[in-house]
């Protein structure tokens, strides 16, 4: 009898296994990031935390891995807008009801990475990445499961949430390229705010 | 015999059909939206563009949709950073060789939207959504294909990109959470940069 015997068992991710969800992370984030593996359990833990509701639209508080975790796991992504990034440069995520603004907060709690030597290195970045031991990491991961993390509620400010207004489309009328009105009279490229240069077919031109 | 009929024949979307390509939009995005399904097709026509070179990163100049066509159809995410979403409020995406920034730019050429009045009517935000006819666009966007695009030889300014360094990781005497030490004696969301106000169980706290 052939059996798939779990690598990692009795710990879940939002109703996969952790096997599952490890293969998840290699798929979406193209490599099994200690990052993103941690942000899969704060995920969980926030899930099991939710205030009352129906639809939960989600904060990223770093641009680092946990964002990957929250698009992997619920149905915020960057490009429906359900998912924000914030760069705090805190590990820690946000779910809150879309409406009210009432959240849970998940954050790793310092003190309590004092018992996980490889987490408090990861985490601090105490010891450079080529010395860090990505086996002895995996395993504190696993081991310390959600025990890092506290939850906090939140209240969460929709207003500044929102994206600026494309309601009102325009022509720049120097890259010839729609805009939103709203950034003036050319395109905030035009203004200098793109990070390239570039050359059109019918000639060249800064960005 | 059982035969899948395609209901898009003849369009590929980066090796899948196109009929694969709305699948995977609506598992990843939560719905068939329209600027998914075009950013697919950018995404397409940026790598039968490539300049030379092995490893590729990506801009998005819009938050809305086509990061989404890029994380579905590319290995760059945001939580891999290989994905930078540079909101310049156009709907153009670049594909670079992450070591030298040479790259490709696509983007919608507004002249050519005349040909197409479902689709000048999205991009230009003509008639309010409730109005729209979702049909008759989808049916625009698999007939225009990639026509309504141009594309660009770009040259990226890497250092404009670099995120801010985290490589030394403080604990914030307020939070007491970790931070990138470089932003000053306190976190930015203990300076009131937070979207949010919190409660921690041991007491309250503005955040």
């Amino acid at each position: 009898m052939h059996t798939n015997k779990a690598v990692h068992p009795g710990v879940t991710v939002c109703g996969h296994t952790y096997d599952q969800y490890l293969d998840m992370v290699n798929a979406f984030h193209k490599h099994i990031a200690p990052g993103v593996v941690i942000g899969g359990l704060m995920v969980d833990l926030a899930y099991r935390n939710l205030p009352q509701g129906e639809f939960f639209d989600s904060i990223s508080e770093t641009r680092s891995c946990l964002p990957d975790a929250i698009q992997i796991l619920t149905p915020c992504t960057i490009g429906n807008g359900w998912l924000k990034v914030i760069d705090l440069g805190r590990f820690a995520l946000t779910l809150f009801e879309k409406h009210s603004g009432n959240g849970v907060r998940v954050y790793v709690n310092s003190r309590k990475l004092d018992d996980w030597p490889e987490l408090k290195a990861f985490f601090f970045k105490l010891v450079p990445k080529k010395e860090q031991d990505p086996q002895a990491l995996m395993a504190e991961i696993y081991l310390a499961n959600t025990s890092i993390f506290d939850t906090m509620k939140v209240q969460v400010d929709l207003t500044c949430l929102k994206s600026r207004s494309r309601r009102d489309v325009a022509i720049c009328p120097l890259c010839g390229e729609g805009y939103p009105s709203c950034d003036g009279e050319i395109c905030l490229s035009c203004r200098g705010k793109a990070p390239f240069s570039y050359f059109r077919e019918s000639g060249s031109k800064k960005g």
